[in-house]
Parts: structure tokens; C-alpha cells; sequence
């Protein structure tokens, strides 16, 4: 145990649940509706006299609203970027009270097609309406007015977080003071779309997935749910990663097996992930999540992207990338930053040097700490 | 119609089938052994009169002895590597007799698991041994045997064809003159292996697959081949030549649909592809060659890659890679030519500037003409 006088964990968390729209539907951008809506979060820190130092951290495509601390005593693993957020870290809950919002679509606590459909009784399936990376968002500012937060300190975070990153400050950017994108893109590329669509694909081609008409059965689309995330976890990594990681090592022999056997490292930490995954996640959020990924295009809406941020001069801007991510490669984030430039918005900008691919942004802990706590220093000190 | 004085093209074609281990069975490097075991080819020019002027050409992962020419004069299509064999083309079979080899394991006449089973009378399925590039190799050995062919002029592959190319020039070093890899590898990275393994999932996890024994039934592995083949299509692109073949582009609608259907142009062109793929090909052949592709491992057999060459010095290698192939990344062939040069070996090396990835062994023809015709009228005036 660690001296109680200098933890370094937010330490036992719980998540909360607030429920909206009960009477007045939430309007979708696709023009359906949703009514009511949950979204789950959870809070570290404390919130200051003057409601200022609150920072909203924004999860990627499998995320939850757990991002710090456990939920019991006994859990194995703290919340997913439980390195960055806590006393002393990155993010500083002795100084910034931390808001970890998950996303509507989700399987994370969050209404998502495994929710029940009020006008049915039974959970949506692919009832539910294809949501948005700006619905995820308009569901987040309005869990900001429940917490009765005008103006957030910041808002941060990495992949599909970084999405809603760049969301709130076109769209929102009056409630924002800084906003920090990590290993993002302001409009997913062809090439993500064929990721994800070919994740869609693997769970469509499971007979169990059934259309998304499951939940009430004893087998899940769980085959073809691993195999989308065997997909997913090839391209979080970078092809040096997986040279250091695994090489061409065998699992647990010395020779060729000639047979189709798990039998190198690699196919080994694929076949365990890929399978894991499937105790936690839903495959019908899978479709629904990386959809609104995909659709995410912040110029097409405005004609470019600086006209994008042109409400968000005011807003500074961290945007962070890594040299060997080649899922959100570095020049999705250089040409962020030459529109945010370009818009008049006032950018830090860091390539971060790295082999750990997209994953580094989990990884890369001690730069990341160093970066983010000399910005968010400079900041609170110009809010005060 | 071109006159026809001048063809451009080797015209009508046929595949051959080379039978052979039909008293005394094929060892395989596994152990096991195959009997008996037939090859199929093709064969485009003429063979001269001191038998010195045969080209070798071996195909990737999904091709076949179909190199050239047309099968029927109403076939839409030629072979898969007509633009580079023909009269007055890169492999000029005015000048050269090319011979073009499939691979055991293959779907596409030569025996494989789809092959009936001596012993049983039904088809193989995983009853069909694990073969690896090397037992693709021996196999050939034996049809140059049979065409009475003691020495090739040059053997030439992309991809796999590359991997055949390497195991040549390394254990059957003697009866060659060049090798030209290209866009290859001299072992299978872990990033490789771990598509090939998705791949592999994909299949494993189609019901219809069932355990590979699926020959006498109605419904055939489709779902997870197509799959397969959806992750593979995205391999063998560039991000920058899925950017300008698609970019965000939306296939015959104006706007979102907000629906799980196919909405990109991308997704449309890896659905396509993935479909027709499984008109054409066997879902067991596609689990043996990726496993003869994941087992390539030219210098874990010698200690170094260096020393697998140590019996090629008098082979001229012509090595090429293209800058934006992240599949075959040029710094797989960076290492081969180094290992070539350390051996003593005469290489060229070229590194293609071009932006269609993997698939640029493929299209980027005009280059690959003046590359491999400058190579070949070098090497066929040493030999005269």
C-alpha cells in the first residue's frame, strides 16, 4: 500500500446515470428520436467554488465511462486511462474535477440498441437509430447542464474521443475553454471506413447476429464479433510494435506444427483479445459505434474544415498524434492543425515520436503526462 | 482488331497438368507426403534450341497458372499478369518461353485440398497436409524436370510469386540465372501473419465451413472467405490510393441513409470484391496458402538471411519494392538486398515510387516494363 498521504489513484468510483428527454424527445441528426435517453459517467475530483476546472474526458470506440479508479476493491484492472487520470497525474484531480461521459449508442450503461424500447418492451436492435458522433455530443452538453457546468476547462481525448473533441469545439464552442484531440481525425478516411466495414461485415456473416434480433438468446454473435475486433486490434498496433511485441515467436512450441493451430505469439494474443472481447461488448453497439465513426466529416458540414472552427478562436487547441499510427496517421492531425490555423484558433501541436501505433495514446504515459500537465498548468494559470 | 503483324498479346491459351509422385510419393517438408501430386501450368513463346531462354513466373495468394492470353476468345479478361507477357512486353515471349506455375494447395488444377483423396475417394478437406513455399518450390522443380529444362534464365514473382522466387534462388540455386522478387519478403512479418490469421478467423468462424469439409454440401464457406478477402483488398491498397480511387465518396445516393446498408464507394468495392472472390476460390485453398505464406522463413532455416544465399552467387537479382506497399514494406526488401549483397550476390535494387500500395506490382506497368526489359536484355546478352 501507498502512505495515505500521497495517493496516487482516484481510488473506489462509481458510475452515475442521468436519464433525459423523458417527455420531450432527443432530436437525432438523421431526424428520428430517441425518448428517454441514459447517459453514464463518472466524476473524479472536485468541483470548484466557481465551476471552472472541470475537464470532460471522452472515450474511443470500446470505451466506457470508466476511465479512472475501481469499481471494487477487487477489480483487476482500473478504469481505462487510469495512468493519466488521478492525484499527481495528467490529468490532476487534486486540481481539475474530471467528467468521463460515455456515448448514447453504447452497451456501457448509455441507451444503445441492447436498451429496452419503451414503445415495445424489448431491447431496439437495429431498431435503434443510427446515431452520430454530434449526437453523442449533444447528449454530453446536456449532462453538462444537469451537472450545472457553463464552461468546461477542457475537453480531451484520444481516437473516437478525439472526434467528439473536435465536435465540442465546432459546435459547442462556447462551453469550451481548450480542447485537446489525441491520434484523431476530423474526417474518417477511406480507409477507416473499410475497417470498419469490414467488422460490420465479419458480424453481419455470423448467422447468430441475426440482424441484431439476439438478446433474447442463448448464443451472441460472438464469432463474428472477434474476428471484427481481431481486425480492430491489428491496426491499433504498428507493424514495429508487433516486431517487439511478438516477433515470429511460437506459442508454447518449438517447431512447426503443420496444422491449423494457434501457433505463433501473435495469433495467440489475437485469438485471446478477439475472444475477450466478446464477454464485455455488444456487437450491435460494434455496428452502431463504428457507423457513426465513419459518417464523422466535420468539412463536408461546413465546406471546409477551418470554417468549421471559425466559432472557436477563442478555444486552445493540443492536438497530439504519433509517428507510427497509421490508422490516424500524423497528416490527418497536420491538416487539422492547418485549419484550425487557418481559422485563427491558437494550436500547440505535437508528433510524438513512437512505435506503439494508434495504441500509444494509451501508452506513451510519461510524455503524455509531461505534455498535458504543461498545457493544462498554462491554462489554469490564464483562467486565474 | 491490331494487325497482325504486331500482336501485343500471346492470344489462345491452355492450362497444362503436370502429374507426377504418382508410385513414389512427394515428401513434403512437414513429413508427411502427397501421391499422387499434379501441377498446373502455362506455357506462352518458345522454348530455343539450347533450352535457355525459360522464364519462370509464379503467381500470389489468389492466382493461377493463368498468366496470359485468353482461354476463350470471349473471356473478358486475360491472365493476371498479361499486361507484363507478351510479344514485345516485359516478359517477352518473342524472346523468352515463359512458364507460368501454380502452387499445390491451390484451387486452380493443381492438387489441393479440394483434390480427391486417393485413399478415401472424397475430397481432401484438412485431411490435406500443411504445405509450405518450399514444397510449392519442389513441386515445380519436378514440372521443370518434366519440360526437360535444366536451367531458367529467370524466375519472377510479386508477393507469394516473390516468396517462390527467394526459395529458388536459396535451395535450387544451380538452376537459375536471375531471380526477381518483388514486393516480398524473405519472412513473413508478424503484422503479416496476423492478417493472414484474421483471415484464417474469418473462415473458421463461418458454420458452413465445418471443419473443411464442406465439398458435398450446398452452402459453401462464402461468408467468411468473402470476409478474408474484404481484409485482404484493404492490405493490398494504399490510404492515399483508397483516397483518390474512393475518397468519402457515397455509392449512388446523395446523402446519408442513417441505415446499415452499403453507403461508401469503399464498402461497396470490398463487398464486391469479397463476393466475387467466392465465386472463384476455395476457402481451404485460401487457410494452406496463408499458412505456406505465415511458415516463410528463409533465414531462421540458415542462421542468417545472408547465409540462405550462400549457393546464389552467380544469380542476378533484381529486387523491387514500391515505396507506398505498407504490406511489403520496402524495408523487407532493404534487408533482402543487404543480405544478398552481404552473400556476394549481383543486385539491383529499385524502390518504385508509387502511391497504389501492394497492389502496384500489378499497375504500375510502364515502369515495370523498362525496369524488367533493361534487366532481361542485360542478363540475355551475358548469356550469349
Amino acid at each position: 500500500m501507498r502512505p495515505n498521504d500521497h495517493p496516487t489513484t482516484v481510488g473506489l468510483v462509481q458510475t452515475r446515470y442521468f436519464t433525459f428527454a423523458e417527455d420531450e424527445p432527443f432530436r437525432l441528426e438523421s431526424g428520428a428520436s430517441l425518448s428517454p435517453v441514459t447517459l453514464a459517467y463518472e466524476t473524479y475530483g472536485t468541483l470548484n467554488r466557481d465551476r471552472s476546472n472541470a475537464i470532460l474526458i471522452l472515450h474511443a470506440l470500446s470505451g466506457s465511462a470508466h476511465a479512472a479508479g475501481r469499481h471494487h476493491p477487487d477489480d483487476p484492472k482500473p478504469g481505462w486511462w487510469d495512468d493519466c487520470i488521478g492525484p499527481g497525474k495528467a490529468f490532476d484531480t487534486e486540481r481539475f474535477f474530471v467528467i468521463s461521459s460515455n456515448v448514447i449508442g453504447s452497451c456501457y450503461g448509455s441507451t444503445g440498441p441492447a436498451s429496452i424500447d419503451p414503445t415495445t418492451g424489448k431491447p431496439y436492435g437495429l431498431r435503434f437509430p443510427v446515431v452520430t458522433i454530434g449526437d453523442m455530443v449533444n447528449a454530453q452538453v446536456r449532462l453538462l447542464d444537469h451537472l450545472g457546468i457553463d464552461t468546461l476547462l477542457c475537453a480531451a481525448g484520444g481516437s473516437m474521443g478525439g472526434m467528439q473533441v473536435l465536435e465540442w469545439a465546432a459546435h459547442h464552442s462556447h462551453r469550451l475553454r481548450a480542447a485537446i484531440p489525441i491520434a484523431t481525425t476530423a474526417h474518417h478516411s477511406p480507409m477507416l471506413i473499410a475497417f470498419s466495414e469490414v467488422g460490420r461485415q465479419a458480424i453481419y456473416a455470423d448467422p447468430n447476429w441475426n440482424r441484431g434480433d439476439y438478446y433474447d438468446r442463448a448464443v451472441k454473435p460472438d464469432a463474428g464479433l472477434a474476428v471484427a475486433r481481431m481486425v480492430g486490434h491489428i491496426t491499433y498496433l504498428s507493424e514495429r510494435s508487433m516486431q517487439q511485441k511478438f516477433g515470429r515467436r511460437l506459442q508454447g512450441r518449438e517447431r512447426y506444427g503443420y496444422e491449423f493451430q494457434t501457433e505463433f505469439e501473435v495469433e495467440s494474443y489475437l485469438k485471446y483479445n478477439g475472444s475477450k472481447f466478446t464477454r464485455r461488448f455488444d456487437a450491435n453497439s460494434y455496428l452502431y459505434i463504428t457507423k457513426a465513426m465513419d459518417y464523422f466529416d466535420l468539412a463536408a458540414r461546413h465546406g471546409t474544415l477551418a470554417a468549421a472552427f471559425e466559432q472557436a478562436q477563442h478555444i486552445k487547441f493540443l492536438v497530439i498524434s504519433f509517428t507510427s499510427d497509421w490508422l490516424y496517421p500524423s497528416y490527418h492531425s497536420k491538416e487539422l492543425v492547418a485549419a484550425l490555423t487557418a481559422a485563427g484558433c491558437d494550436v500547440t501541436y505535437l508528433d510524438i515520436e513512437s512505435s506503439w501505433g494508434h495504441d500509444a495514446f494509451l501508452l506513451e504515459v510519461d510524455t503524455m503526462t509531461r505534455l498535458l500537465s504543461s498545457f493544462l498548468d498554462r491554462l489554469a494559470d490564464e483562467t486565474h
